[in-house]
């Protein structure tokens, strides 16, 4: 039996990959396991039968026998843990493959999501024209550290990696703002996940819920 | 060799315990492993023998033989898989505790990362007092659903581990904002963390280096 993920009914980003199903679906796509999918209503992801997957109601979810897993970044390591492709051989390497998954959650997409935030539920409020700047400078805080550790290397610590998974899908978030065009080194890194024959099979999937 | 442990040499909440180097004490301190602390101070983080360990200029960062890790959920993680105590042993419960791992640091703690950024970084901005409330909310919204999940449970998902460790440290740094006592079942839950033993060694021994 094929592991089942949840997915939103329709996505609010309709289809641009963003919303965080793609990364595991990516994740499912490097590794070669086949998966099922299975959409959920923004009212459905607040009821008791979802909760009970996913305490926080949101997606993706992760269900293969009796297991059932919340949150991207532990679905995806579950994932590399398993089967190969996504985690080196070496045990340092792979400690430090996951001090990357971990920095994309909690050191860069933090900032992200509060620029998000001011762009999209503050929006309308007085402050937020002047705000603006000082939450952007704080992404490119993050960027330019980012940027300098990567420096001319494809990935960010040796192959590819689920860290890379994890950082890449964290940047795409930030296209919308334009803040990634001011990085060419980080713009091009995020071109090459997204050029992976398995992002693309990825992001094919959750278009087509979200453009049918 | 044990490992040896950054944190800061004075920390901005002068032993408070809320410094990322706690976590990863408490972790140690959990699982009986001796440590080393590295003092780096404010100055030297940013300098390139500190950049070297840890790409975005932050403690702690964790060097044992020739592994270096950074990110406080990483090294927490390896602890934890090296050493009885933080993780289950039944495999899906094991999956199940990082889940919980990577809610506190994805989930739970950007809001709360926005609120310390609005009392602290933008406490003297003009539009701090009347954006607050909404920054509390969306705090408050993660608080409800995770004492929904908590309910009577002394921890979240069976026996203290890892993702309890997370969970516990990243709520502590709401107390300051009041908003952990309009949870009573939250307060006890990270009432009973601190009141571990090996809690109570790694805050002392932080308080030490910050009161000395």
């Amino acid at each position: 039996m094929p592991p089942t993920i949840t997915a939103f009914d329709r996505s609010p980003d309709g289809g641009k990959g963003l919303a965080r199903d793609t990364r595991v679906r990516w994740a499912l796509e490097e590794v070669g396991q086949p998966y099922e999918v299975r959409l959920v209503s923004f009212q459905a992801m607040k009821e008791p039968a979802h909760l009970v997957l996913h305490p926080f109601g949101q997606i993706p979810t992760y269900e293969e026998g009796d297991l059932a897993l919340f949150e991207t970044g532990s679905i995806v390591l579950h994932i590399a843990e398993r089967h190969a492709g996504l985690l080196p051989d070496d045990a340092n390497a792979r400690a430090r493959a996951i001090s990357w998954m971990f920095a994309a959650v909690n050191t860069v997409e933090p900032p992200i999501l509060e620029l998000m935030t001011a762009r999209i539920l503050e929006s309308d409020k007085p402050w937020t024209k002047e705000r603006l700047p000082l939450v952007m400078d704080r992404v490119r805080d993050r960027l330019n550290q980012l940027a300098a550790r990567l420096g001319d290397a494809d990935w960010l610590d040796g192959a590819f990696s689920a860290g890379d998974l994890m950082m890449v899908s964290v940047l795409l978030r930030l296209r919308a703002s334009g803040i990634l065009d001011e990085y060419p080194g980080l713009a091009a890194y995020v071109a090459r996940g997204e050029a992976r024959p398995a992002y693309r099979r990825a992001f094919e999937a959750q278009r087509a819920v979200n453009t049918r």
